[in-house]
């Protein structure tokens, strides 16, 4: 499988969530066991030399291949939840979306000021809840952060929610 | 790591989500990667030669090992989300909840009538959702149908949920 063959399976549904959005649609690659190993490795490559001691997912589309890449890198899956989720304490943070507020939140002993981290979602687009999700783990002093995406829409410039010190990759541009 | 050692390290936390209720929370299991080696092996031995076609995963912490099973048997993982979270044309199963009704969907063209299926979510309370989700199933008419929990609570009887049809597998029972 190759990056073009993976971002043909992707699939378009125009207008979700609302009107005049098109949405990159990954369940067409999840479905498809040759897309699920190409993101596995690909990922794997990046993050195997970097140290990484945890690989963070965010509720629920960053839970299918975090874990995937926690395993074969043989660290801990970590899973930043949407408010009131995890059951014990937890470490949290807020963020503004289009209509309203959004919180959420890691367990407190999940990560320490040792941990190098990898947070892992599907798709970036505006970038808030990964930038939300970065300045969380920040709270925990840890020695330093990497975000990945499978997928990245270039033209939101989600990038520039990300300071310089986070190394952000995503496998496929559009 | 043995059953025992996995049992151990699965955490209680009273009270949660509300008064009475010890929650067992699989958080502690997933960020030891001993434990998530286990669940990824004890399902994959369980399942590889079963002829499984599609291993589901319930939104959202049956998305964090059924992807890992999927991805060692070498077939497509489909997602079982909450009602309007899907982009494309759906099949959707309603279910009675302690108050009020809920409703999950699958993608209409994630199954055919060829598949066989393994259906994975985290712990097997009550088995409302996951009854739920193996009626969702049928409607494809599918040619079998597997159930698999990381932890069944066995006073709760959840096991009486599924037809006789329907094979339950959970690895670890308090």
């Amino acid at each position: 499988m190759t990056q073009e063959e993976v971002k043909r399976i992707i699939r378009d549904v125009p207008d979700f969530p609302k009107k005049g959005i098109l949405f990159k649609d990954l369940t067409t690659a999840f479905i498809n066991p040759g897309c699920m190993h190409w993101f596995e490795q690909e990922l794997t490559d990046a993050y195997k030399d970097k140290g990484i001691t945890k690989v963070l997912g965010i509720e629920s589309r960053g839970f299918v291949v975090a874990p995937i890449v926690a395993n074969n890198m043989n660290v801990g899956f970590v899973p930043v939840r949407k408010k009131g989720k995890l059951p014990a304490e937890v470490v949290e943070q807020s963020y503004d979306k289009e209509y309203g507020t959004d919180t959420i939140e890691v367990h407190k002993d999940s990560l320490t000021a040792d941990d190098v981290v990898m947070i892992h979602d599907d798709l970036l687009a505006t970038g808030g809840t990964m930038a939300a999700a970065v300045e969380l783990v920040r709270k925990f002093g840890v020695k330093k952060i990497y975000v990945s995406f499978l997928v990245e829409l270039d033209e939101l410039n989600g990038r520039r929610a990300f300071a310089d010190d986070v190394e952000v990759l995503s496998l496929i541009h559009y």
